[in-house]
């Protein structure tokens, strides 16, 4: 099916993906004065006096927005803030179909971290939390990380964490699969983006001891990572031989290939180098880093890519709805480690015995129990870890 | 009723008065591959192209973004950003229930005028037009004069221009009645906030010679103004005599009394004071400058205010969703002089000529004609006067 063709057909039709509807029906002049004045002072003077009822009494309890700058939209790299527009609204259609958030769509014109920052943490108040979308790398981390700093809400960049969660969680069925500790797996990945990045350090914070990371220039390592911020903390945390080397040098003798990076470097002879029935994770989209048929032949294992024709599809959908319902549902005030790995063990466990023994290490997006399995389980984490803020809250049908 | 009551009861209930929504519906693997990846990329890259495609494949065309810096909400005084959200979810549902449009509540944590304007100027690729609301004079003018040079979108403040325009429908009403020319009617506005201004400087545009207007400590004119740029502008434009004195020498064989000020600063004996069967619109809300029953004692011959339990109730919701919905319809890229009389005709031309002998000037706001013919005199409007910038539109059934 040409997918490209329908899309531009179908989005000519919708001409936008969400629409914002109103909850109270204005019919008369009563319905306006509780709408609106003069009974809407009411809820306005008790927002005035406890800031925090305006997770009650306005729609901030369920509101995410979803801000580009439109730097890194797909693969389709930095196409402007306006273009990365249907992407946002799509990813809202997810947000609302999958987690049952209100999603806003905005994307801001400006490529300086600082602009961006100041802007958003302006109208953070308005939002229950922030999903980061699309924006190129290393720009993505200081923009999070100063927004963490200037807001008191959860900022999420789903290209980092979403993809490092679902991949965390494919590990995690790896591990089952192979009965194998975390620490006992030797694992190359490809790519020091935003996704890469992230997902090297989940993996740590998860057991992994052993993980080299590869970038166009290949391995990094604590001598060419001087001078970036970003490289020397993976290099750091990375590594532990201090290897040098290309990609395939990083791969040879590895049980496991991550690569988020680009189309067709993973030759079936660098699969031949690697450990006996190696995992490969090749979701480099939508031509992943060697094709799963290449892969089976040079005697991989287990198989993941980020395409949907192919079975174990890392699908950042699995995740992100279901954090950002669990992080609003208690009020969480971050997404913190702990409630990353809960939504990564929550996924990873909507897989069944049957399944592990076919391969199948990630479920289905379509998956009915999905967002609720990975929302109970991120709101538990947030309580337990204290970034839960609500006086009270609901997790498995229990108020706390 | 009580409104304050039922209406803390209502929004506890509502939990927030607008919702998002989702056009397409995600069932299969082959839906979400045309919202979303990989098809979604094909719109991107049409956008990237022509960014005008950007009002025709996703929700632009259609949104409004409702904003505040919460400073001066309703009669409260500067409550903050939070404690304005129920205010700005009203005007949402408002936009949507009269207007058709897709509204998103912005509020924004900086008192800086220049701080506000970066910030909404990096997210306005994001939406069709903005409105501003609830923000204090004389920060409001800066806000606004800044934001429209910074942006390429119609931007307008209710406060300012919806006030504006729905006493300039009553003044063309109430010149029906009188049969008289602006030019022959002499008015006196206490008042030189958002909606005076605004108010005044509409009327000069549509003809009315003789006003004179009166803040807090008297008659402005060309002495008292000095130093303040806004009320230096009303002293130029304003009391051709360059009177001095107080509201009561303002009122002072004035013809008409606009009142956008406080409670009963009117007394009988001040109207007393006016010409023959003078016209009052006393506006304060929720305690009109005069309560109706007074005036008409007082000899007034048309009253209106802002109240629902009165007749001519000059509410701001005539006109703004009409001006938003013609301005969007013809991709106008500002809402000018010529926009707002239009409108102002359209309100006034909905008054029938029984209700003009029963002094009745403004239409109910739930009559249903109202939006549309608003929208279509202003969206006229805006293209005879070269603010409309799409390629093609619909006005009265006809595709230009």
């Amino acid at each position: 099916m040409d997918y490209r063709k329908t899309a531009m057909e179908k989005h000519a039709q919708w001409r936008g993906k969400i629409e914002v509807v109103s909850i109270p029906k204005l019919e008369t002049a009563e319905d306006l004065a509780i709408a609106y004045t003069p009974g809407v002072a009411e809820p306005c003077i008790a927002i005035k006096k406890d800031p925090d009822l305006s997770y009650k009494l306005t729609r901030r309890w369920n509101t995410v927005a979803v801000i580009t700058d439109g730097s890194a939209v797909l693969g389709l790299g930095d196409i402007g803030p306006e273009a990365g527009m249907p992407v946002m609204e799509g990813k809202c259609v997810l947000f609302k179909e999958f987690g049952g958030i209100d999603a806003i769509p905005l994307c801001v014109r400006s490529k300086d971290p600082d602009e961006f920052v100041k802007a958003i943490s302006l109208i953070a108040g308005s939002f229950g939390a922030i999903n980061l979308e699309d924006i190129s790398a290393p720009r993505c981390f200081e923009i999070e990380e100063k927004l963490k700093k200037a807001t008191d809400i959860p900022i999420f960049h789903d290209d980092q964490h979403g993809t490092a969660v679902v991949v965390l969680s494919g590990m995690k069925n790896v591990l089952k699969i192979k009965n194998k500790k975390p620490n006992e797996v030797k694992i190359a990945i490809s790519g020091a983006g935003a996704a890469g990045t992230a997902t090297a350090k989940l993996l740590i914070h998860a057991g992994f001891k052993n993980i080299t990371i590869c970038n166009i220039d290949g391995i990094i390592n604590k001598q060419n990572s001087v001078g970036n911020p970003y490289l020397a903390e993976l290099a750091a945390a990375t590594n532990p031989q201090n290897k040098a080397g290309k990609l395939e040098d990083a791969v040879k003798g590895a049980d496991i290939f991550i690569g988020v990076s680009a189309p067709n470097i993973l030759t079936e002879e660098m699969i031949k180098t690697m450990n006996s029935e190696p995992v490969i994770f090749a979701m480099a989209n939508p031509i992943p880093e060697v094709m799963p048929e290449t892969a089976k032949n040079a005697g991989a294992s287990i198989i993941a890519t980020g395409r949907s024709d192919y079975p174990n599809q890392i699908n950042n959908v699995l995740a992100f709805p279901g954090i950002l319902r669990g992080a609003l549902d208690v009020r969480a005030n971050d997404i913190n480690i702990e409630m990353k790995i809960a939504a990564a063990n929550a996924i990873a466990g909507l897989v069944t015995e049957d399944d592990l023994k076919n391969g199948i290490i990630i479920p289905s997006p379509f998956n009915k129990n999905i967002s609720s399995d990975v929302a109970k389980a991120v709101a538990s984490a947030a309580v337990k870890s204290g970034a839960a803020k609500a006086k009270e809250y609901i997790i498995n049908n229990i108020l706390w």
